[in-house]
């Protein structure tokens, strides 16, 4: 296994259903991850020792899940000078349609960022972790452009089959 | 002064107008308090080190006012066992009027429970701590009991000066 | 059973499969409560009635739990010098995602405060209660660090467990 | 004057300059009214004690106008069989564009209804309270007509002169 | 069957489920009522000639309930001197939790109330008929006093109950 | 088969259920369309190089499903002079009840307008793109008329049963 | 002046200021417009009359800009066969920051489309009245094209300028 | 001046007055910066264009500032394999206090990651820009531990002025 580069954690692990989405697909990118459930409300210095540590051996970015009021990707940007993605968590708690940790992930005060993706988003999470390594590194950089393209060809093959079926063709298949 | 059993507890001086309101009233009932201005984004380490020394000085109660994804009340939560009191804040870094703080300080996860106020509710905020030291303090008891009297004089007294001048009269003279 | 200390309200028996967990929460912690069934709209002068005898007869906290227009915790915030703790709660009434019962709950006038946990929080409530139980109860107050160090701890072991077997081995047995 | 047959009540002395419009456009039907000054919160007795005695003094309808957690409305259909108004009032203390207020008092629980109207609405509650005396009344019920009327021919008017003056120049004047 | 004295519109027969709450409650009063399915988007003149007739055959109030943008209420309105109820409804449609609907129930303009209830609450609906109803049928108003008597004494019923077996076995039986 | 005049895009094919709505209608009409799934995310060259051929070969009106941060409508309406119609939709992945794609869809900075439907409004948005094809178009014009006919015609014959039959043996048919 | 091809309707004329830019833009397109004050709350017989009188004159596009609960739009599409363009409005009568006419606009039933356009986009509903005339007029075709081309210079022309004067010059000079 | 890394866009000059603060921070850690006024809808290829030409010539990462439906940061991240950061921006078109732009910015769909930030958070994604660079660069990661230290200084220093002065001379001063 590759030595991770990217630190997950989550507030609980009811929510790793939705994380490991994250280190999926940093595995298809060939980049080690770290999967921690470390809650910051429950489990606060854990957090820091954990960052702080994993800042020495070679993190390179975090990621935190977390619902409700998320407050773990800011307790992780707090103690480290790495970049750190938020994914706001969609659970049975969550207020006005998942609002509460939409807003909790992304409104952190000037000075402290975090990198919000979309509300359960922790592919995405995942992908931009890898785009920020390929930032320094080629090889990432030139797989991530090969997903892409992969990507686009999916989706155009989806179009043509499509074009060629009908609609209504299409939709009975499926 | 009497000797401070209130932590109040802001992410920004620039909080402090509406924050005081919390030291006002509890001054009112003769409770000591003590102000500080320390960010659980940009200070982390100085929070958790005021929470435990305070707690262990004597404190009873916290109150952590913040805007934006205010994290501060659930830092606090998250490294005592005294009751905390989360004020959300308005400002002009606010979105979707005000529902980023109110969520962030009000829905924290089972186990670290925030006592949410109103939006720029420090008064309140304030209050609740004395309602919270008077359950063992029967001074302070009553003197919220006179409180709540007054406030019920002064609301009738703005009634009987309505029925007697009249709405119209009454709007003039304001 | 111990004598009440917390008296527990809630505006219909349809929300007591949420409320229960703040007694069972108190339970946990040695403090005797009440609960109980009594609408500020349908029932209010029995409402205002048992705050103003609880009060006398030695309650020291109240939680007051209800959906919608939820006015439940301020009507009894109106009647007590005590603190009201109140917990909005969704239901299939609910509008906007629970926002209904969140604001209401909040956002409450100055001079009456609600100390507002999250969207079916009772739990939290239960947990509030005892905190402020604890600001006088050296016992109470050891009982809550424990509780917290136990939280810790568990967390701690599932992401013991979770580093060991990996998050894919994890899911599976979940 | 005419002896009153709608009580208009309101939290605070701030929200009068709202709320006189309801007073204001029940004059111009002749219908005499109350003005009160009267929290849910701060004195709630005496909101119960007005509510039965006017009551029993022959009015006939209440309106109820209060701003954030927006008590009032529901206190006075708690203690009527009279139809009650519910004015959701916009403030400086209001959260996420005034949906606290307005969701406050709209999402009244089965078995005791308000009638809600928009925000700030102060002049529609006049209006709904004339209608629903102009149930019974048909000198009332005939003067609505023409009011109805007249909004309808004033509002002709305008577009009249719209027509003949063209956008430009009737902005231009404005 | 008395003769109607309430005209219950609805935009759509899928409304029915929830609307036939207003005719119901009304039918306990022993108020007659008329339900209509009569889309003020489908079939807007039917919709007009349907409230001109029955405003001129002794209809006193009418109550429209709609979902999504809710304009049949206000349709309603701008046809009638008489009082109309609005229903804000919930479907698979509505967006932001049913905020479409209430916000067009609510917001009318000044001029043209509509007195707006809860979220599919149609059942006040018919209360808040029967109220207005009530403000000139003293028979009618005795009734409501009754039924918000049995209200009180069913909930006061179930505290009892409540007190009696501990919430543990109550919620066991249910 | 006509000749397409309508466009009609979604991001996805999970998308197809809602969207084919938009094609059946038109079907209705005997206008023809053409249905493709091409992301403007994922496939976005191939967006550009499908509207700007499409615009050549005389398609006269493009409608655009997407949801989330729903870009595709208008990315559409970048690149070409016809009208867009956007259609918000609702999925697994939605956030606020749907408020993300409802705004993006319908908050185009000015220069660049989206003809906003409801959300999941594929129907309407066929509907529309038939009316706007029927303004050059007097046979279209004329089938859109009696379509309108025949929705009243349904609902007025749906109101004549619910009057015979009274809405308890209606509900019970249903 | 050219003969007017669109209809520009609005419910007061305190939104005239932003509903001109609806007919301005036109203007520059050669397009004739007429521009009417004509609630359909407070006229709402002559709203409907002018509809169907515009539509037998020739007019081929309809914009219908409200605030609040923005029924306007609804009503000139329930009574007509053309295309229907709303503009949701803001004003200080707006609950949460203009979701109230927003929601209006766009959430219309099955059946009634309406093409929403932005809060206070009065200028894109001229804009994408033009497209609509444009699908059956080469020469206003030809016209949008120019605009648009024109808009993508004026852009270009503003990022030159910026890149030679660097921005903190461009931010001195604005 | 440094070789620009980060390659700043807005769709309109009206929002260089926020999004200058990306590049202000940037300077202070001595990384070069380009700023460009490229509107995704009103010059489309030109984005596309300069977003490749960006990426060839060395640009790291991307920030893109758009208000309203604000598809900018979404539709560079289509066309570059390099991370994106987005910032919603609010002005006075926005709608719901800004939900329409911050929605759009972070809830992009799987495959296309954007690094969304606060409301007008333009100098939180200099910031992260600058975290991202200084995964691959030690002297970066060496000011931005600077940064914090210096932020954490600021604010203790504060603290300290305010426990000295106590809140009332310290608010008399500001």
């Amino acid at each position: 296994m590759n030595k991770p580069l990217v630190g997950i954690l989550m507030g609980s692990d009811s929510d790793l259903g939705v994380m490991k989405d994250a280190a999926e697909v940093l595995e298809q990118f060939g980049i080690g991850s770290e999967v921690k459930v470390l809650s910051c409300h429950r489990a606060p210095e854990k957090v820091v020792e954990y960052v702080r540590d994993a800042s020495a051996r070679g993190i390179k970015v975090f990621i935190g899940g977390a619902g409700m009021s998320a407050g773990l990707p800011g307790v992780i940007a707090a103690h480290t000078e790495l970049p750190v993605i938020g994914v706001p968590l969609l659970s049975a708690s969550s207020a006005a349609g998942g609002l509460d940790s939409i807003l909790s992930v992304m409104q952190l005060p000037p000075g402290i960022p975090v990198a919000a993706v979309a509300l359960n988003g922790a592919k995405n999470a995942g992908l931009l972790a890898a785009q920020i390594i390929g930032t320094g590194d080629a090889d990432i950089r030139a797989k991530i452009i090969d997903y892409k393209k992969k990507m686009e060809k999916d989706i155009l093959a989806k179009n043509e089959k499509l074009e060629k079926e009908g609609y209504k063709k299409y939709l009975e298949k499926k």
